[in-house]
């Protein structure tokens, strides 16, 4: 959230900014006002108006600067060279670690875009497509150095983000998994998937299987 | 929904139904009044009762319905015997298949659990663990065969599930991929996922590849 005016600095904002995350993760956008929100944060529904102009700002605000943040971190961290494998690798821990961190921003950033006016819908696809182009490239030249066999890298894409993305749903930090141990399983998962296997088929069929253990294959 | 009582018969429960389903995807569940529901039905709010006690019973019936349905046609769909690769092979056609047509059921049944009461929302999560373990059994045993390598058949059912449901946040009927093309391109990356490369890891590090190149490894 850009501030507009007032005086109440960055500590309110980050107040707003949390408090709005958990009502629309709790109860929906819509369902949303802005006076349970400035109660939320404990100040004046007036002084939230310092912060953006109008609840749409508001939501658009949130994704916004999640996917700004996001853009900002995974530049940060991805390998400008190396082989495919290893930036696939670094690109799988870096969004795992990231996301596990912030499951109500992912819950939002997707159950929301319904609620995004057409513009702020647009420049919010504008920069989902360019954070998938950034995993789309890295599988692009896996497959130009041969090292990925895929079918589809822009599949792919979308397979590998929803795979990932996914563990927000269902990971409860403290559990039997450290965010180590889920980047270790899901990157092998990955790394499995960007290698390929498409184009093989079942090369044993079980009667077949059956026939050679009976010796008769 | 299971009629209570009334005369409308099973085209106003559907109807009801699907106007629930769009209103509650459009708005959220806790934005949606009765009043709204009956309005966009075309009936009195009043006769909604004859069809359920309450906006929390009409989210768990729509919600406990999809499931039941899933379980059916996947029960019908499944292989009992065969490869591993085959069982996860008809598993996977199934389940992208099924999801395909239903994008709001799923997108209602991911967003929505929130709104769902305690006892409600333990007996959906048991139907899902159900379903999740259909597939895991799949993976269980294709793992016990040699078929798969999974580090993680409990991480991998979750990943499967996450990729293929995924779809229908971005797939839209008529594109560049009819259902069978989506069914081959996702089995091609769920068998890979499944055959694995779990166990194998980066042999050779950028740093470290910087280093040979400079002659100083």
């Amino acid at each position: 959230m850009a501030r507009i005016a007032g005086s109440s600095g960055p500590r309110t904002e980050e107040a707003i900014r949390r408090a709005g995350l958990r009502l629309i993760a709790t109860h929906g956008y819509a369902a949303m006002s802005l006076r349970q929100l400035a109660a939320e944060v404990g100040i004046q529904q007036g002084s939230l108006y310092n912060y953006f102009r109008n609840k749409q700002e508001f939501l658009f605000d949130l994704i916004r600067g999640h996917m700004l943040d996001l853009h900002a971190a995974l530049d940060a961290a991805l390998l400008a060279e190396g082989s495919a494998d290893a930036r696939l690798t670094r690109f799988t821990e870096f969004h795992v670690a990231y996301h596990v961190e912030r499951p109500q921003e992912v819950f939002i950033c997707y159950s929301e875009l319904r609620s995004l006016e057409p513009d702020n819908l647009a420049a919010v696809v504008a920069m989902r497509r360019d954070y998938e182009r950034k995993l789309g490239d890295i599988l692009d030249h896996g497959r130009a150095t041969g090292e990925f066999r895929l079918a589809d890298t822009r599949m792919a894409t979308l397979a590998i983000l929803a795979m990932l993305s996914g563990i927000c749903t269902w990971y409860k930090p403290g559990g039997r998994l450290s965010t180590d141990g889920l980047q270790e399983i899901f990157t092998g998962m990955v790394l499995a998937l960007a290698r390929g296997g498409a184009t093989e088929t079942v090369a044993v069929r079980p009667r077949r299987r059956e026939a050679l253990r009976a010796g008769i294959g």
